[in-house]
């Protein structure tokens, strides 16, 4: 199978050469290939963060393509490069977690260590494999080459879990994830959960003394500048501020706890 | 018409995965597109901000080319999602003035609702409407699809406008409308305003208690460091300092008069 | 010889729509050409970062790859817009020291005053010739215009040097030149100046007040938030910390002096 597109997603921001350099040399290897960044401004070695935006990503794309996602604070050190290949895409990275959500969203996949030198630029140095390892390796794919001759299957890889609420009769008690460009605070608590307790229309939302009334359809069902809460693109339980910065304007961090009632 | 251009333009920024996966639902659609980004950056929220780029962008694009804008702070709401039919370009975003300013800048141009939906992902979120309807919507009607199969066409739509400078017979009194990334002030003065009361070179620019002594023709015309004021690439009276960030340097905010004398 | 690639490499930032009206212009020209950005976050008016960062990722590209670079402080002054024809890639910018390292790269190379106005958008803006002269320029290069064409060959043009490092018997007094994005404090020390005075194992580096005991081979083989000294990946010394930003931990700046002592 070859492949039409591959797709970036790295903590390495906008200002360095990095992120270009990795395009020259995908296209030197491939000159047909089309190059989609998801994102470079992960936070800066943020696993978990680079972990769920290429869960919230990949699946738009279509049938073939590559996904490389390079957040590799262990550059150089022992953790194994590898390939991770599914029903209908490929994914080529560190072994530390990048690919944890991932897993957990496809039906079937081998993972295969990248081994292969000849899919290597050489010398490789000892702290930018996204350009030494991991994008030769991805253009070498992208023209047909067959995951197994990367290197051996291995069947012990990195997971990482987000926790998972706690589910009551009449209460659901998570947490904040994520939080989006706009400062949405995006929880661990799904739809699915919601409807175990409730019609949404009747659950209330408490993070700290804050108290939001109901889940609402739309930002613009409250004032402009007033928090509300609403099931976001990616199914899950968001706490929002209309027109406004949710992140700064209730002062929420990563962790906090977010309690849904009836 | 089938094009081999999609912009986009939206204020997503470039930490999350909603710019790559917009470009995933394009090219899953059609995968011959070329898709540029016009950019992700403009102010969360900010309309205005974003109707100004899209006009000064959008005619340096070949014939045919798509300009997808999303800045959308009503998305889910009753505001209608539409798509904009001229003579060489079809836009394809939010009725909430986005498009404002491109009315102006049109000869001919047909509007739309965006109704069909067969042109949509399924479900469409409440709050993701770039990947749900307009990037999908796009790229259909870059495969061919007729502006007139999207929906109705629709006579009322929102504008948006720009205070007109106020010209007297030795004075033109105008604004600040935008900040650009260097920090330039552009004013909604323009040339031809200038033209009426005088030569530029005998012009005087006044901004607060600063007298600027006369519009110059490029940067290293004064000193590092030191205000001046010139025709930018709009065709637009800018305040700017050379090397330095006028905005921070001179204390300017949105909406300050700028008063040209000669 | 014709190009499938154009790079871009500017200081435009993000927010305008400065870069993607370049790209515009481009693909009018030549609606073949691939567009690839190396970065538009070069510090503004910052020629000598901009030519550092160009300098790392020119020779990533495939042969043919023309690159823009437009740092520009002098825009629409006497300084000449150029055109610099290599064995391998053309350059097109400003002749103000942005090519000033990739001259030391290339083995043979002609500079040329770009001059030939039907090469160039009109008018010509005093403050934009991103979009006016280089980008239409490197769009008639890209589809097969022998830079011969540009203008009259020139052998004055505008050099930049790094400071050269001072290299004892037993030590190397450098500099740093550079802070990527993660912080890492790039000097200009290279992996040859190292092995001048001893194997990398057995020299120490000093920065101020703090001496980092050996020169690591990878990050991991110290805690998380200590300060190391490593090769990077442009075969220079640099001065880091465990996933922390050294630049603002060990309060260092540009001009810094670095001393390795074996």
């Amino acid at each position: 199978m070859s492949s039409t597109i591959i797709t970036l997603l790295t903590d390495f921001g906008y200002k360095d050469h990095y992120v270009g350099v990795m395009k020259g040399v995908i296209l030197g290897i491939n000159p047909q290939i089309k190059i989609v960044d998801i994102s470079h401004n992960i936070s800066p070695h943020n696993i978990l963060e680079g972990a769920i935006t290429l869960s919230n990503a990949f699946s738009y794309f279509p049938k073939g393509t590559i996904h490389v996602a390079v957040v590799d604070p262990g550059v150089g050190s022992k953790r194994k490069p590898i390939v991770v290949s599914g029903e209908k895409y490929i994914f080529v990275g560190p072994d530390n977690g990048i690919f944890g959500l991932v897993y957990n969203q496809l039906k079937e996949f081998k993972v295969y260590e990248l081994t292969n030198p000849r899919l290597f630029l050489s010398p490789v140095s000892v702290t930018f494999h996204g350009r030494d390892i991991f994008a030769p390796a991805a253009a070498h794919l992208s023209k047909g080459l067959s995951p197994r001759e990367v290197g051996e299957e291995i069947n012990e890889y990195q997971k990482v879990s987000i926790p998972v609420p706690h589910i009551g009769e009449k209460i659901i008690r998570g947490n904040i994830i994520y939080f989006d460009f706009f400062g949405n605070a995006v929880t661990n608590i799904n739809r699915s959960h919601l409807n175990i307790i409730g019609k949404k229309e009747f659950l209330k939302v408490k993070i700290g003394e804050k108290v939001i009334p109901r889940i609402f359809h739309h930002y613009q069902e409250v004032e402009k500048g007033k928090p509300l809460a609403l099931i976001g693109s990616s199914e899950l339980l968001e706490i929002s501020v209309r027109e406004g910065n949710a992140n700064k304007l209730l002062d929420l961090k990563e962790g906090d706890e977010v309690t849904v009632l009836i």
